[in-house]
């Protein structure tokens, strides 16, 4: 790989705030946290790889319940301290069921849900 | 305002990250930093303000660049530690003059520049 993830600005905890996109349709689907290995799993397994920060361990997306993000294109921002992930997500990324984390949208009337859980 | 910012998830900084994505075509414009009172005022005033870490001080996007960004509808995610902005964008909205901060793609052969700044 001649990509170096070190290049890359982390912050105190080694960690780089990574935005999920879904490829086809441009919905924001989630964001979650990457280390300099989990970049690295990453870009070399093409399946999106997080560090998740509740159990410090690493996360394969989709490991267990199969709502894997298969890897189309990963951006990095001009500061280089984000990342944005270009995927192919299989079934719902949210842990709710839902295709994204972004659910609730917050009004003058206070908070809407957009979109119910998938079958 | 019926909605209490207080009631989202802040980082021991008190700061939550928000993904900035351009509300027509969905691109993912930039990520920056809001805190409560930034949440407030870019739902009161519906331009988005947010938390400036370099200058510790609000940051009204595009008050001396022009490049501001309307509110168009603000959104939560299932955890409640981030949020996703729809916003109208004027120009660009990444400070290299270019219309997204996510314009370099991270491939096989190193990194390549998506996109040039703007007239």
């Amino acid at each position: 790989m001649t990509f170096d993830p070190t290049t890359l600005r982390y912050n105190d905890a080694g960690l780089i705030p990574a935005i999920a996109q879904d490829a086809e349709n441009g919905d924001v689907l989630m964001m979650a946290w990457m280390n300099a290995e989990a970049v690295k799993r990453t870009l070399e397994t093409r399946r999106v790889t997080y560090w998740s920060r509740s159990r410090q361990a690493f996360w394969i997306k989709g490991e267990s319940s199969g709502h894997v993000q298969d890897l189309v294109d990963l951006r990095v921002d001009c500061d280089r301290d984000c990342l944005l992930i270009l995927v192919r997500q299989t079934g719902p990324a949210c842990h709710t069921n839902r295709r994204s984390c972004f659910y609730t949208s917050v009004g003058d009337e206070g908070e809407t849900e957009l979109m119910k859980p998938m079958e």
